[in-house]
This record gives C-alpha cells, structure tokens and sequence, in this order.
C-alpha cells in the first residue's frame, strides 16, 4: 500500500470513528469503525516505533522495538484493565499468544510452503526461544494450578500475582540484557535474517518522533471508543468476553503483524516471520501481561494472575505444537495447515463456549 | 506360519465362533473362540489389503493401506457404537494408541534390542510423525477440558464433535496429499526401510480382491459375535468396560501387527517397527476415531468426543514417553523396557478402576 | 575447608545438637543447631560413600554410589514416615527433585556462565537421563490422576501404591545393569567428565568403611532429632508441613550435593554438575521414593504415592524446563537465571499456601 492511501485511510477512520462515537451511530458501527481504525493506527503506530528505533542506535532501538512493539495492544488492554473487564483482558492476552503461534505463524508457513517447497531457517532461533516460551506457560499456569488446589486467602492470591508479574518483568530485562549486551554476538549471527537491518526508514529523525507521539495519541483515543462499544456489542451479539477477547480484539490488535509475517514468508524470509510470530508471543506474556497486572493496581481492585483452565490449555497447547513444528529449522506447506487446524479447533471451541 | 495352516485355523475358528454363537455356549466360552477368531480374520483382512494394495498400483495402494490399515478395529468399533458401547469404544481407541506406543514399540524396542546392542533408524521419520501424534492429542483434548471447565449445551458438545471429528478427517486426508503427492520425494528417501517395498504379494489380483471382500465379511460377522458377548462377559467378571475396551479388545484387533512389528525388530528392521507402531496410532486418532463419531450419527445419540481424564492422560503420558525414545533415532534395550514398564503401570491402572 | 576444621566442625555441632535435644533448649534452637549438624554429617556420609565405592572397584562401587548417593535424605525420611508425617515426607521428595534441578542446576549454570561466556557438555548425557525423568513424572503422576478421577477402595490404592512402587525400583535395578554392565562402554565415552575418575580418596580402606558405618549413625541420630523439633517448630511459626519439607529439609538434606555442583561448574566442569543434579533427581524419583513406600509398611499404615497436584505440578515443570535448557548440550548465565526463577515462582506459590 503506498503512502499516500494508507494516511488517507489512516486519518479517515480515525475520523469517522471519533465521530461515530461521539454522535453516537449505535454500537455495531461504533464497533466495526472503531475496530478498522485500530486496524491502522496500530498499523502506523508499529512503523514509528521501528522508525524511531532505526535513529536511536542498535541498542536502545533494540530496546524500544522490544518494549513497545506491542504497544497498540497494550493500550487497547489499558482501557479494558480501567473498565475493569478483567475476563475480557485476559481473554486478549491468550488470543494474543494464541493467534501469533498458530495464526500468523501457521498461515506464514502455509503461504510460504504453498510457494517454496521446503523453507529453512537457523535452528538456534528456535532453541534460544523455546526455554523462554516454557517459563511463559509455566509462570501463568503456576499460579493457577496452586489458587485452584488450595486455599489462598484474596490477600495471597494479590500478593502472588503482583510478585509474579514483577519476577516476569525482571526475566524480560534479563532476557533483553543477555540478548543485546552480554551474548548480542552470538545471536546475531542467528539472526541475519531479521527483517529490519539495513532498511532505511521512509520518515526523517525528526518526523518519526513526532509520528510516534502522534500515533501513540491516536491509538489511545480509537481504543477508548473501541472499548467503550464492547460491553453493548457482546450483549446484543450474544458473544461472550472471552471469545470477543481471544479473537476480535486479538485478531484486530495483531493483524499489522500478521501482515508482516506473512509477506516475509513469502518471500522465503521465514526464519524472518517464525521471529515475528513468537518474539511477539514472548514480548506479550513475559512484559504486557505483568504491565497490565501492574497497572491495574492504579485503577482499583487488582487483576490477579489466575488464567482459566481453557486459556491455559490454549497457550500450552499452542506454545508445544508450535516448539514441535520449529524444532527442526524446516518448514512446509503441511506444518503451517497443522497450526492453522489447531487454531480453528480453539476458535470454534472459544466460540461455543 | 505356513498359508495352509493358516487358511486351516482361520476357517476352523471362524465356524467354531459362529456355531458357538448360534447355539449359544455360553458367554465365557463365545468370547474366547470369538477372540482367537478375530486375530485371525484380522491377520486376513490386513494381508488382504495389503495384497490389493499392492496390484493398485502405488498411489492407490498407499491410499488403501492408509485408510484400511486399521479396518478389522474400525469394523469391531463400529459393532460397539451399535450396540451404544461408547465407553467402551473410546477405551478401544485409547487401548489401541496406547497399546501401538507402549506395547508393539515397547516389545519390538526390547526384543531387537536384546539381539542388537544398538538400533538405529532415520529421525527424520520420527519427526515428522510426531507433530501429527501432538495434533492427536491436542484434538482430543481440548473438547474434554473445555467440556469439563464450562458450560456447554448438549447440542453445543455434539456440534463440537462433530466438527472436530470432520477437522481430523481434513487433516488426515492432507497429510496423505503431503506423503503421497506433494511431498512423496523427501518421505521415500526417509522411508527406505517401508517393510513391503518390493516383496511379491502370495495372491494373484483377482483371488486379491476376493480375499478382500471375503475378509471384511468375515471379521464383520465375528465382531458382531464378539460384541455380543461383552456385557454379559464383563458382568460375569467383573471387568470395567473401559479396562476390557483398552485391553482386551485393543490387544486382539491389533495382534498381527504387534507380531510384525516385533519379527521386523528382530530382523534389525527397527525403523519398519516404528513406523508400524506409530502410523498405526495416528490412523487410530486421527481416521478411525473420528469416523467412529460420524457412524454414530447413523445409529442413534452421537458419541461425543470427549475422552475421561483417565484415557487422556493415558493417551500424552503414551506420546510423549515415545517421542522421547524416538528422538535420537537409536533405540536399546533399556528404552524397550522403560517402554513397556509404562504399560504396566497403566494396566495396573486401568484394572483396578 | 580443610579437613580439620571439617571434623571439627562436624563433632562439635553432632554433641551440640545431641546436648540441645536431650536438655531441651526449646525448638527453635533445637532445630537450627540439629539442621546445621545436617548439613556436616551428610555432608561426611557422602564422602564416606565415595571413599568406600572408590575400594569396592567399579562395578560394586558404581552400585554403591547409585543407592547410597542420597543416603542422608533417605534416613531423614525414613525418621518423617515413622513420625506420620507422610505429607511432608512428599514434599521433601517434592523438594529435593525440584531443588536438584533447579535450584542446584540452575546455580550451577548461572555462576558458571558468569564465568564462562558458554560452557559445552556431551549432549547424550542430557539425552540418556531424560527419557527417565519421564517416567519418574508419569509414574508419579498416574496414581494421582486415576485416583482423583474414579473410584478407588482403600485397599486398591494402597495395592496399587505399593506395586508401583516394587516397578520402579525395577526399573531403576534395570537402568544400574544397563548402564553398567550391558551398555558400560557407551555411556563411559560419554560420561568423561565424571568427577571422581582417577581421585584419590583421602582415607585408607579401612577408614573408608569405619567412617562409612559412623557416618550413617551420625545421620541416623541426627535426623532423629532434627525430626523430632519439626512438629512444635511447623506449628510455632506457621509454615505448612508441605513448604517445610519441600524446602527447608530439602535444601539441608542436600546441601553436600548442591556445593560440589557449583563448584564444578565454575571450573568448566559443567557436564559433571548437571551430573549431579539430574543423577540424584533420578535417584530421588526412582529409588528413594519408592523405598520409602515399601518401608511406611513396617511402621504400620501405608504411604500412598499419591503425590498433591501441586507437588506433581512443580516436578513436571522443574523436569521441562531443566529437558528444554539442557537439551542442546550448551548453557548460558541467562539459562540459569531462568531456572532459578522458576525456583523462586515456587517457592513463593508453596509459602503463601
């Protein structure tokens, strides 16, 4: 899409959804508006991010696409956290993990399979991820399994899911520092096939700061009105919180990604793609996840930790079929059909629920 | 055995069982020749699809030996969901994947490994498989933990069997796209050690094909007298239908290929005893599982899909102790025996339910 | 620490915790000068064992070294089951497993990758130890599942704790032929970087066994008194049986183990540590456990091997992710790290229970 069309459609929707939600057009197409201009301001929200990294230098650039390429979803989930819509955040942040491990990793490979017979990418990529992508499944199904099995009085279950937040955030940083300091050579030679070294950033220094405050400003207010929809929109489509959770607003706050992921596996970059698709699965559940439990805190009651039975299975289901497929650095058309079935499976099983 | 002996037992068995059926010799007795007489048709109808298979011509016979592998199970099967059997069905389906994984590896892995101080047999064949064997499992777990976490209407639950039944179908037949024509090249190189590659079926195509018709009849009408017998045989004992469904019966339908696989490792054929072993399982969960629900839409009440807790982590615990001992491609006799020692403790299990 | 101030401190803190628990001091300073003097005689016991196996020749003393490596945990234990406590002798099981492979693995990793940028160790090693860290999780786990989702009589759990029990130290028996007679040489290749290859043993044979014999009387008495504070101690301070055996007698009981692994591995020996921690997992799992069933027996009621759902949660995460670092044969100071943060998530969850 060229420049011009997108910053039309950009500013277009994000005005029609201002509007809408103002003039009060009624929920559905609040909702629908709302939900194609978040398609966009995320969207642009991502390529100022990557901009501005591009100027800051490697390292705190490294930093910045770490922390906040996820931040368009993050917003969305703020405003959820303020509305107190605890189930539906939750909800958004399996579909999150969910939807990049089998979603926009199953149609990459698929895609990409249908084209290439046979796609290779380093085998370490994988193996540097997978212990992390473990202790992610593990820290939220902890916490869980215990509050299930035993009695834990309202003040234990706080205490344990603000700890385990902070131990999340404190093994991200540790993450981001062996990542970019202490072993930065050895993942690099990993990783010569990221999508970003080299590109030259279409906007100035000075145009990308200003977009990245720009587009930050402009994901808040469509994400408020987003929300704002959510509670009328669930009661009159009869959709419960989690499955518009798990799949609209994930599908909705990810597809910038999807898009990326895709296009780069079909261009037999899909070791590119594979580093999208779980780099953003890690970055949600080691650092957005905690954040949002943090950051309830402020608002009033916190949200504790304690995932469902069924969010549970669906991201250790996801994270094990996703490790098996990756494992051996090879990928084909019928891998990525596995993913995509695994992710219909849950869907229709969110759906009914 | 030589052929005429065993044409000898086979029709000897097969008009004892039916006799002792008609004039009802009572219960005990009609299970044991019924059972002795099942091994042996099932031995038939496997020799003669093979045989069939053979003159089909490669795609086609693959295709035959795909999807009918399994028939003698699958015809007992549906005999029990005619009689509304379901436990006992799924404990027949569980009997089987367990008893493919744990027992025929488990035996093969021992009894090759007490000839040989080391196996070995290409990885990639067990790496390929076992995304699929995750997928299996997945998809049977997922109906029974959502199922058993929330609320779901009984119209909600058969919906969702019977989709995910016809999902599994979708990715069976891919698979067999994958193997056999889009990606035939890579599998063969890997599966230089098929064990039929080139050995002269004994029939000719025409006796082939009648032996085939004749076979599938056959092990139709000593299924229906071996159903028969079972309630009144596990009341008379005091067997759980679940334990007779998971041992008994399992264990019968799958005797031919428990001795092939077994014979193959003892020729130093360790890989063809793998493959047995774990195609077999696969076909169980992924083909005739799902057909099974579909047939029992014809009869009455839809089997739903969902699986005790018992079963399914008889079923993981089965997965993953194998893909663990597959991995590196050798096998000795100590993993032989780790593998039958899981079987035990889950027949002791199953038993004293 | 050199040899006198050892036996120093060893004497002098075996009379002190002997004089406080005959003249009663009170319990708390009866259990911390008790636990101290663990740590010395357990400490003496292991070495005693190496010695003595070190005369027997390799075979006999391989044996010896495999049964009696966890001798000190196993005499405590035996002082637990004898007192009833069945719920914290599970939990130190519990505790010991979890505190060898994450707590001693994981110190071992960071403060050697600290060190070393990347530390190598024979991948096989991993790979031969972990199909049996799977079934030590399955057996372990299929009592508990079964159990909690049908109908046992009292008399079927106790059979089937006590059966599971005779088969896995069948199975551990097995693993000893195997990997010292029938299958020596591979593993021997493997296993270079042992530790005690080739060092001389400080005392003479004679010594060796006298040491061995008082060694074992001293942990006996010890354990007894330090077993005897644990009922009034539990109570005055309000810790549960399960976080006190799970994590206190746990880290006193192996403390021997947990220096010689970090010492090891902060000079480059990090095969040989992980060695340890994985080894006496194993032994911990398949022999100490097991043993401890059979000997409940004598005291009078059976200990069931239904381990809690979190005390199995907790091994089968600590065995994943020690399987996922451990697998590709190199480690790094951000692997430990994350195994330490798992010991921490649990520690944390067992404290607040």
């Amino acid at each position: 899409m060229n420049q011009k069309l997108f910053f039309t459609l950009l500013f277009g929707l994000f005005l029609l959804s201002g509007i809408s939600h103002y003039a009060h057009f009624g929920t559905t197409i609040e909702f629908i508006i709302s939900a194609a201009a978040i398609l966009f301001v995320a969207g642009f929200l991502g390529k100022a991010t990557e901009s501005v990294a591009h100027y800051a230098g490697q390292r705190l650039g490294g930093f910045l696409n770490a922390t906040f390429g996820n931040a368009a979803e993050l917003i969305i989930a703020i405003f959820l956290v303020r509305e107190g819509l605890f189930d539906m955040v939750k909800a958004s942040i399996t579909g999150s993990i969910i939807g990049n491990l089998l979603l926009v990793l199953g149609a990459s490979v698929l895609l990409g399979g249908l084209k290439f017979k046979e796609q290779k990418f380093n085998v370490q990529l994988a193996s540097h991820n997978s212990s992390l992508m473990i202790l992610a499944v593990i820290a939220l199904a902890i916490p869980a399994i215990f509050i299930s099995n035993q009695h834990f009085s309202a003040g234990s279950a706080e205490f344990l899911s603000i700890t385990i937040a902070v131990i999340l955030i404190v093994a991200y940083v540790l993450w981001l520092i062996f990542s970019m300091v202490t072993h930065k050579d050895i993942l690099e030679d990993v990783e010569e096939t990221t999508p970003d070294h080299g590109e030259e950033p279409a906007w100035s220094k000075g145009t990308s700061i200003i977009f990245l405050v720009l587009a930050t400003a402009m994901t808040a207010f469509v994400s408020e009105w987003l929300v704002s929809t959510l509670h009328t929109f669930t009661a009159d489509f009869g959709f419960s919180e989690v499955f518009v959770g798990a799949f609209l607003i994930a599908i909705v706050g990810n597809a910038a990604e999807h898009s990326a992921a895709v296009l780069l596996a079909m261009k037999n970059k899909i070791g590119a793609a594979v580093e999208i698709a779980v780099g953003s699965s890690l970055q949600i559940a080691l650092f957005v996840a905690p954040v949002l439990i943090l950051v309830s805190t402020l608002f009033g009651p916190t949200m504790d930790i304690v995932f469902s039975p069924i969010e549970l299975t669906a991201i250790a289901v996801s994270v094990f079929i996703a490790k098996s497929i990756s494992r051996d650095g090879k990928t084909n058309w019928y891998e990525g059909a596995l993913l995509l079935i695994v992710y219909i499976i849950l869907g229709i099983s969110f759906y009914l629920i």
